[in-house]
């Protein structure tokens, strides 16, 4: 009986071959980095190198077999996940067994990932490796993983059918479905429906807001119960088998107010242009650019509060950070097989706000949008 | 329309005593250790110090007033969770308004999170601080929270029942409904019902293993289907407010194998002692030993892999490590309104496991079980 069966549609063989290819890869470029060996402690890096998907403390790659350190209650299991790897379980500290497997490879030069190791941490490994020079990659490994592989891609594709299946469910009850529960009620329904459509889990916290709430980019759902000619937001996405996806559908129950309507037409002009701008060789700030034209054109520059969005794929934040405002976005440039959510939103004190979040692969002769949920106002006014 | 509703049942006031109190005596204790401020990095700790949830990247204690800088994107709600600290968006870095802040405070120690600060921003800090000294602080303030107080009793104890009611609903269902379900099934099924009976979200990722699965002590839910005559383990506990719960019940469908009833037995008899030694004052070993003694003798003392137990509360896994084998537990003492779980369990290759978790408030006269679903052979076994 396997743990996590993968189903006909996400073959299991990209698995195996991230974990040989992958841990491979990393080590050749650590040595090009000028590292004798890499350590690898942020768990999310850890699944996408080994497979390992739960318990591992660290993976050590360079210099003779790859180690995966974890607890005596993982070890069976990371043996399965991990095949590529020859799992360690220390029987004192973790940084003493680690500082004699260093010192038998005769490694100098250790990276480390600095954007994730604690100073505590980093201050045991440095007793305990003595004379080692310690070097931080930064997200070096985490930016690898930003491109995705087929196996990856179709882990996601599924996670955003499962989503848009979920939210179908909801919406064909009819608006009245929805006046008569709260926000929290709603978002246990939606998750519910996630989790019967396969999803793992939540991608991450479930955003369900209803009329003035949705003015808050990031609420979280109250007792509140949606009223007739508002707006009703969700932000929601399933994880599955490790990989999120991340949509945003604004609805109106009845007849959207006037200027909420009048906005929904700016941010949806706002989001096709964000996406018709994307493409390899792009920069992220271009992107971004192409939206905030839209939006500041009509009025609204100063209610387009965040980012236009960002890379996601095993964590639902990840480098490159695609995001929007500059300067942080200014650098990114797009790459194939890039991953990244495009979400204008355009928020009015009192009244709401309007968010439109696609999910999107930059391809090599664009982009290709993965969700195929509608988006035009009509058919977001539930009767 | 406040975002979070805390119900009657849980006092409001316990939020800005706590706030006000708990802030003061954390810069107290930083003035004790020796340090001139202290920087707030983990996200627990933060919402533990000052009220707020979600989006704060630091809080700043010591020599002046309590700062708590956030984005633009939560400075609203943070002013509304957090109304004893001033709020502070920096423009440019974090840590460059931090270094001004800390020269114009005549700040020249300071104690960080290093248990959370990462060698990354660490060393940003440091580049931005020129000639101030740092002094890891540990997990002195994860230790101070703790001690519960009687408002953070009641969201764990609401938790609790959140988390009991749910299974209820499903165990009425009598064990036909669940040889029908898989394992993800019955776990969606367990979350929804939580939802609904108010938690936020699970208090983590739900355990639902039947048969030889209930072997692996961190399984996640699959495909399988419970069969007739197998153990269905429950690892399960619901988030109120912030707050967790974490519980677990073995059930057999239909007579339970005569090995399994025997060690249900040995294990029950375990915990009751392990639970009868608990109280202020006695060292976490002495509760593990009075567990594990009474396992050694049925002749399972190896097949009891893990620790007994856990310290939980804003986090599901807390210090002081209550852990239970040697030497992890062994320096741990108990005191008064420490919330512990106890959950010893026994697993036996290719047949299964069982395993009964309790959490156990440390009170003046010993403990008390913040549970009451009950847990004998016979009400365990559903027809």
């Amino acid at each position: 009986m396997s743990e996590k069966p993968v189903s006909p549609r996400t073959p299991g063989l990209f698995v195996y071959r991230r974990r040989r290819f992958g841990a491979l890869a990393a080590s050749r470029k650590a040595v090009a980095c000028g590292v004798d060996a890499l350590l690898i402690t942020d768990p999310a890096n850890i699944r996408y190198l080994s497979g390992s998907t739960e318990g591992a403390s660290a993976l050590l790659i360079g210099k003779g077999r790859t180690l995966l350190y974890t607890n005596r209650m993982f070890e069976v299991r990371a043996g399965r996940e991990a095949p590529g790897c020859v799992i360690r379980v220390p029987n004192g500290s973790l940084w003493e067994d680690l500082g004699e497997v260093l010192k038998r490879r005769g490694v100098n030069v250790l990276g480390i990932e600095d954007h994730h190791l604690t100073v505590h941490r980093y201050r045991q490994l440095e007793a305990a490796c003595e004379g080692l020079e310690f070097r931080g990659v930064g997200s070096a490994v985490a930016l690898r993983r930003s491109v995705k592989d087929d196996g990856e891609m179709a882990r996601i594709r599924r996670a955003v059918v499962i989503a848009e299946l979920a939210l179908l469910k909801l919406v064909r009850r009819g608006a009245v479905w929805f006046v008569r529960r709260s926000e929290k009620e709603i978002a246990a329904e939606l998750e519910y429906r996630m989790r019967l459509a396969g999803a793992d889990r939540p991608g991450f916290a479930t955003i369900v807001a209803s009329g003035p709430n949705t003015y808050n980019c990031h609420h979280v759902p109250t007792h509140r119960k949606p009223r007739w000619n508002e707006p009703l937001l969700f932000d929601w996405g399933a994880e599955f088998d490790g990989y999120r996806s991340d949509i945003t559908r604004t609805f109106f129950l009845g007849d959207p107010p006037a200027e909420l309507a009048e906005v929904y037409g700016v941010v949806l002009r706002a989001h096709d242009a964000a996406v018709a701008a994307v493409g390899p060789g792009v920069c992220a700030h271009t992107v971004d650019a192409a939206a905030r034209k839209i939006i500041r054109a009509a009025g609204y520059a100063r209610e387009f509060r965040h980012g236009l969005g960002h890379s996601f794929g095993l964590e639902i934040h990840e480098p490159p950070n695609f995001g929007g405002k500059p300067p942080q976005g200014r650098g990114t440039v797009l790459r194939r097989n890039l991953v990244i959510t495009v979400e204008p939103g355009v928020y009015i004190q009192g009244l709401g706000g309007v968010r439109i979040e696609d999910d999107i692969l930059v391809t090599a002769g664009g982009s290709e949008r993965l969700n195929r949920l509608p988006r035009d106002l009509e058919t977001m006014t539930l009767r």
